[in-house]
């Protein structure tokens, strides 16, 4: 599954009547903009678990929903420049801002 | 699914028959040319939702279809600028506005 | 589905049963050598539609057949270098040579 | 499948009932961080086998679990560096330390 | 089907009753290490077809064999460097030692 943050809702008037009801989110998966069925209510900022392949379908509803990225999780807490391999900084910035505090969880 | 950019139909008399009449176009997904199955009817221009994966084939009508890459929804209003990360500035802008804070739990 | 170009056979006499009798074919996508099934019959120097993913298999003959990349049709005219976001030439070179003329489509 | 290192485990509360009880682990497939389910019992720092496409939901439990990559199996012994074809260095740094010797498998 | 190097067998003495007795090899895709149910008995240096997505499921054996990629074929004669769009060289290197000359096919 990708690690990737919600940035805004996409509207589509013109789709496929396969789509339903269902709510679409643009994402960002590294530096791509790819668009995923919203499985579990979240809102820009949000960093979330999105799932591919065919596992998307179901997790979106169905065997038969034509989606091929599901956001399937809401992550509690994500740092998203811990853990990784990083460049040698001689001044590396002060910490980013606090991600926003008003999220609360669903279900 | 991804967020392609639709350049031209694409022609292409000798191929199997499992494609039927379905209409194929060309699709650009960043600096990558594509051929997608149009199920919406879009033209040249559109910036348009593509699904892949297995989920491709039942989008373009049958769970047999022979495609991994469908066409199925336009957005409504693209702008492909927004929301990139972008690279050094030496003035950067001031942070836009807070992410919607009227977040409603769903399900 | 993707758009190669078709380099030559590729000949492995120690494969599985379940390739059976079909043709396989180098192709290239981008600058990355793959192999693909053939279905419709291509010759090198063809640019062909590849399909991926598990559309490659009922492409290639059967529900069961092995494969995750088809050739599923030639395309009847393409100039890799259209459409695409180009970098400032200063002193652009002068257009290539048609493609192989000789093509015949078979089957 | 791939070869990734086990980062720490991922905490979604808020998630699709799909997912069940079972364990999420942050894992660095190269220099990319993606989510897998545990179907082994791995703990931070060891080498794991991760196995995708729609083999990664079978390997989580069934055929409908809603994984896209499932960690399947503990490394013995590995190495990342070797085998690896390597750009020229005039004075190698000395290798690094063992890694951590208190994984104990289980299951 | 990716066309991939063999490197050498991979011991995970932890892994999932589904991967059955079969072998695992670690093979090389382009300059990236993956691993492959070997389906055909290859030895390392053996240049292979590996086939992924669904496909590699029933390559190895059924349907739901828990693999994404497996070896479906051993290619007879390989020369990676050949067919690639190469960069300018002033004065080429030697063509390189041949390969491996010790390989028999199996099965």
């Amino acid at each position: 599954m990708l690690i990737c943050k919600v940035l805004k809702p996409l509207v589509s008037t013109n789709r496929i009547p396969g789509f339903e009801h269902k709510h679409l989110q643009v994402v960002l998966d590294g530096s791509a903009q790819k668009v995923a069925v919203d499985a579990v209510g979240c809102i820009p900022g949000d960093w979330v678990i999105c799932v591919g392949s065919s596992a998307a379908r179901e997790a979106a509803g169905s065997k038969s929903y034509p989606s091929d990225l599901t956001i399937v999780g809401i992550i509690d807490h994500w740092d998203p420049d811990a853990d990784k391999p990083e460049p040698t900084i001689a001044n590396p910035p002060a910490p980013g801002p606090t991600p926003d505090p008003t999220k609360d969880g669903k279900g």
